[in-house]
């Protein structure tokens, strides 16, 4: 059933770099020679005071290189430039994790802040002391008490206008401000979001400017400023907590792009939707979202190149009565976990290359497109998840897979779990932002400011969901091209045709959301119930579509970018990796591929037994695969890598000897007769 | 379908702890009596030196406690208890892991392997100040190029009967002993591991207690001592590595109990084959890996009773237009996560604690039965796969569940993450250790030692493996009786028929592993295969046939857990939980239970119904299932669990005074209305 392509050629790495480098090459390339030094490469087992002092340090340089200013406007030193500013901190995360997180918090998130919702008079008071990093600042969003949902932050900003001046308070500990970068130490600034206050009217979350620090560092009078102590990893990043009380904030340090605070009070806006006009807020800071998901890749990226070089040259157990050489990656077991999460990796690079071509012209267009930057927003969130769950999951089997070395701090992959782990819960809680994509998939974007209780009031669901109809990503026309190729009947087509895997994804999408439809019209239906519990009982399914509806945006980004891949080698080779990608995704969930008769059991074991070809064939292309991703080799700084074809050398050549002296000790175990050392 | 069980009464966790606790009651409690204090609770943020430092201080006064000293001969004031003393191990990794492991190594593994391969001149000469920890000692087997495969050490000791003493050698750096604990700062002595050559002829991997560091520390002379540095976790274990250089060791220093070598050379073993003598000496080892199987759940557990009470006082989002309190333990999808976990928690300590009682009674039957310690080790490796991948999956998605809290040192979720990783790669790799499983159960532990290279000589495999019959556990004529009353049609049967769901992991188990004969037999018969090709290309099929094995073992053994519990209301909730145990697990592989006829479409959806209403059920029960765990709340330590409860209250508290103000503010956003703060 399987069709028989011809077999894959070898494959320059380069080739393969340069469609992955994609729109911002230049960017890539300038922060692998410029900054791919030791100078940036991760340091192990400091403290966390000496981890501190050298991001602090290493923060301040890398200000100075200029390196930081893409995102800013030209005017002030800047290149407008978006999509390169989220580069160069995926390019950061290849290097040091808590240097990436202090640049994101400095230049994406409070310099972001500044600049998407400040005004001029503001960006002209602080943007260039912000990007020389002379005025480090935080990002004062989230609550002990308040994650995720942020239109309810407790923390108060009430204006008086007879002193003209704001009162900023924190009315109890839950809304403090919680896990803020830059805060337990070294920020002198921060952008504080609260519910303004104006002539007795609650106007929704605003952002103001306020000092945290004087001069001399000690904390501005009624700042409260508390450390977060050790964390599981980035431990370079201080995040703090602040407290306010009563703190008086100037007039004019309002960030007032969106709402305006008169010297009377009077409050006023250009968008007159409370919630909407909060919405049209956090959307300008998407960026930081994006980021996230890019840098979870990079660091995944980093955990399979150790992982795969590894596997290369280290040895387990001699194949019995053979003197062939084993490697572990050549074990069915191994590629098994390793090539599918490359494969996913691919997969998710061209989906984030998208997200990021994407944001940039939505983000520079100017006038705002409001259904352009829902489903911009929709698309980070799902993006995010899916990287930084795949990373989570990836550096785990990375580690697992180099076995004890894989836990010695001086191989990265300690660094790169704990460092990354935060990454599933900040920027979003991934199961919220699931919901959050599964929300844009319910109401199809429509009518997303005017009813946004949607599924509260499941009465609303059940009338307005949009039919199922999918949206395209890039490359549409080749991909529509592709599924209405397919011929009618599953078991005539090879699984390995692309228009076969797209239908596959797509349809389940399809299904599983219209399912969830169903049942939410159904609940809503239902006398005397309440629509908490209408929609509770329904969140499993409702997140199934989500994910559903990523991994089918992620499989058509992965297509478009093969359909931009000029070199025919390169080519093949992508080919084969998305077929894994495709297969080994419907594989995963091959439980409701049959359930719902798209796949018949005789094809789920073809399905199976195609991922094990897959596996085999790309076996020879796995080195070619993580050397395509070019991390400097300063930036990896594992020393197993270094050291083990040296001493397998060495094991080998010793071996030899014995051979030849007659005297090797027997060889009757194999692979089957495992005893493992015990546990230290 | 699903039959309608009474409801489910309030339960005295107590009543529950009587049942978990078990056979070794005493022990457990004596433990939290005992050393339950803040004083052997974990210690945040240290730096490596701190925390060695004080876990080494904790292990001596632990060992002046006397209890660790279960495990050895009552002559030497010990309790001849070999199940006691994994279970003090177990209780240990409650408090603090770096203590666990470090206690461990000296009684455990270094101690252990003294008292199992010495003889009584050894015994006297060495273990009382072993179990006082008066020498501090290491077990070096792992090699760097060596971790797995430890027939093949290269580390060699010859013998010379000139001087009669031995020649300790590291041939090359691929040989040296690695990630030994104990070795880099305490370690006085080593139990070194090391092929054995006398008269010119190796004798195969024995023993040899080896002098590392003088009484002043230094290492003794063509000893070399380096340090493995920091590691993910586990800071307070000193791991190091050791090579020697043509070191001189004493005749009287080989671990003689199973191999002894004459003053003229000879060697005398009452057991003649090499590969059996080896499998007996390192069998004799076993404690080890229960040890670690046992200890991963006492993590897991730790890490649900972190998520379970803080998802019972944290809230997320208001329930839209309701004044209903709505914690994130409420919602379905937190309970997808938490409940299936805690379920398999409790499977996985019933099964623990028949692999502990079984362990004592083979190591105690003084007779060696072979065939009942070949069973044993294969139970051991399969658990301690089992917990040890549940324990990193579950802190895992308990880290997640508590947010940005769950990253911070302070609430203790970091430490069990970092600290347990290395648990599914030590005392065996799990995917390794899952082939010893495979193993068994290919050639039924019939002529394990005589033809160890089993599915090497892939022709040995098709003709000796045995007919998949199925040895049940403990309870086995309950078992059998419930399976054999399941009626013929499967679809006329509840899915909570506990018969059924015993019949449906036995069913698969078998099909699983009759499939994977088949193919192996298959290939074995194609003309010019190659042994190693054959293997491998069915390796995952083999590995699949014993996941699918653990599971049935892991369910069997909690049905004969519940068989003993006497308090009706305690039963019936672990009834409960068993099922949803074992629905859980046949959903998480539906996608086989469909291929293979042995679900209908339409059971299988049914199953997904039955598994979200177990949730619901099981709800109310969550926090009545941890605190059945009976950790003392000192050795939680755990800062969000004080704090969140009072923070959640003046959060309420300040809310209502609002909304009596009517200055609330507004409410029209939901559980939908998604937006999140950004990272820090």
């Amino acid at each position: 059933m399987t069709s028989t392509p011809a077999p894959l050629t070898p494959v320059d790495p380069a080739r393969l770099t340069e469609v992955l480098d994609g729109r911002w090459a230049q960017v890539r390339r300038d922060a692998r020679e410029q900054l791919g030094s030791a100078r940036y490469a991760p340091v192990y087992g400091e403290s966390m005071p000496q981890a501190r002092e050298r991001v602090t340090a290493l923060t301040r340089e890398l200000a100075a290189t200029g390196r930081v200013s893409l995102g800013f406007p030209r005017k002030y030193g800047g290149a407008d430039d978006a999509g390169g500013s989220v580069v160069s901190v995926e390019m950061l995360a290849f290097a040091d994790l808590s240097l990436m997180v202090k640049a994101g918090v400095q230049w994406g998130l409070f310099g972001g802040a500044v600049q998407a919702l400040g005004t001029k008079r503001q960006h002209d008071a602080y943007l260039p002391d912000i990007m020389s990093f002379a005025l480090p600042g935080c990002f004062a969003m989230t609550e002990t008490g308040h994650g995720s949902d942020v239109q309810q932050l407790r923390t108060t900003c009430t204006y008086d206008p007879a002193t003209q001046t704001f009162d900023l308070h924190t009315p109890h500990e839950a809304a403090r401000k919680d896990y803020i970068g830059n805060a337990a130490q070294d920020g002198r600034m921060a952008v504080v979001f609260a519910q303004l206050v104006t002539l007795g009217e609650g106007r929704g979350v605003h952002a103001f400017l306020v000092p945290i620090r004087d001069e001399d560092g000690a904390p501005m009078p009624g700042v409260t400023i508390g450390d977060d102590g050790p964390k599981a990893g980035l431990l370079g990043v201080d995040n703090g907590r602040l407290s306010f009380d009563h703190v008086t904030v100037p007039r004019d340090m309002l960030l007032d792009r969106y709402g305006q605070v008169a010297a009377d009070g009077t409050y006023t806006s250009t968008i007159a939707n409370e919630t909407r006009r909060f919405f049209t807020m956090l959307g300008t800071l998407v960026r930081g979202r994006v980021s996230v998901g890019g840098s979870a890749g990079s660091a995944t990226k980093v955990a399979l190149e150790i992982a795969v070089r590894y596997g290369d040259v280290r040895r387990q157990f001699a194949a019995p009565g053979e003197d062939r050489e084993v490697v572990v990656n050549d074990y069915r077991v191994h590629q098994r976990k390793l090539l599918p999460a490359l494969a996913t990796t691919y997969a998710l690079h061209f989906a984030q290359e998208e997200l990021v071509s994407r944001m940039h012209d939505v983000l520079g267009a100017g006038e705002v497109d409001e259904a352009a930057q829902r489903e911009l927003e929709s698309r980070a969130a799902g993006l995010k998840v899916a990287n930084t769950w795949h990373a989570t999951r990836t550096i785990q089997l990375a580690r697992e897979a180099c076995g004890g070395a894989g836990y010695l701090a001086e191989n990265r992959l300690p660094a790169l779990k704990a460092d990354t782990d935060v990454f599933t819960t900040f920027e979003g809680d991934n199961t919220v932002l699931l919901q959050l994509v599964a929300k844009g998939l319910l109401t199809g974007y429509r009518d997303a400011f005017g009813s946004l209780d949607g599924w509260g009031r499941a009465q609303f669901v059940a009338e307005q969901v949009r039919e199922t109809v999918l949206e395209r990503t890039a490359a549409r026309a080749l991909i529509q091209r592709l599924v209405d190729a397919v011929p009618g009947r599953d078991d005539d087509v090879a699984l390995t045709d692309r228009g076969w895997q797209l239908r596959a994804l797509e349809d389940r999408e399809k299904h599983v959301l219209g399912g969830a439809i169903k049942r939410l019209r159904k609940g809503a239906a239902t006398p005397g119930t309440r629509p908490f519990d209408v929609f509770n009982d329904v969140q499993d399914h409702v997140l199934a579509a989500a994910q559903a509806h990523i991994d089918r945006i992620v499989l058509e980004a992965f297509v478009a970018g093969i359909e931009r891949t000029a070199d025919p080698a390169a080519r093949a080779l992508l080919s084969r990796v998305c077929d894994l990608y495709a297969l080994s995704t419907i594989e995963a969930d091959k439980g409701w591929f049959l359930e719902h008769g798209r796949l018949t059991p005789t094809r789920a074991k073809a399905l199976t037994g195609a991922v094990n070809d897959l596996l085999g064939e790309l076996r020879p292309h796995m080195r070619t695969l993580v050397d395509a991703f070019a991390v400097p080799e300063a930036w990896l700084n594992c020393a197993v890598l270094a050291e083990e074809p040296g001493r397998q050398q060495a094991m080998a050549e010793h071996d030899a000897a014995l051979r030849a002296a007659g005297a090797e000790p027997q060889q009757d175990a194999t692979a089957t007769d495992l005893q493992m050392a015990p546990a230290q």
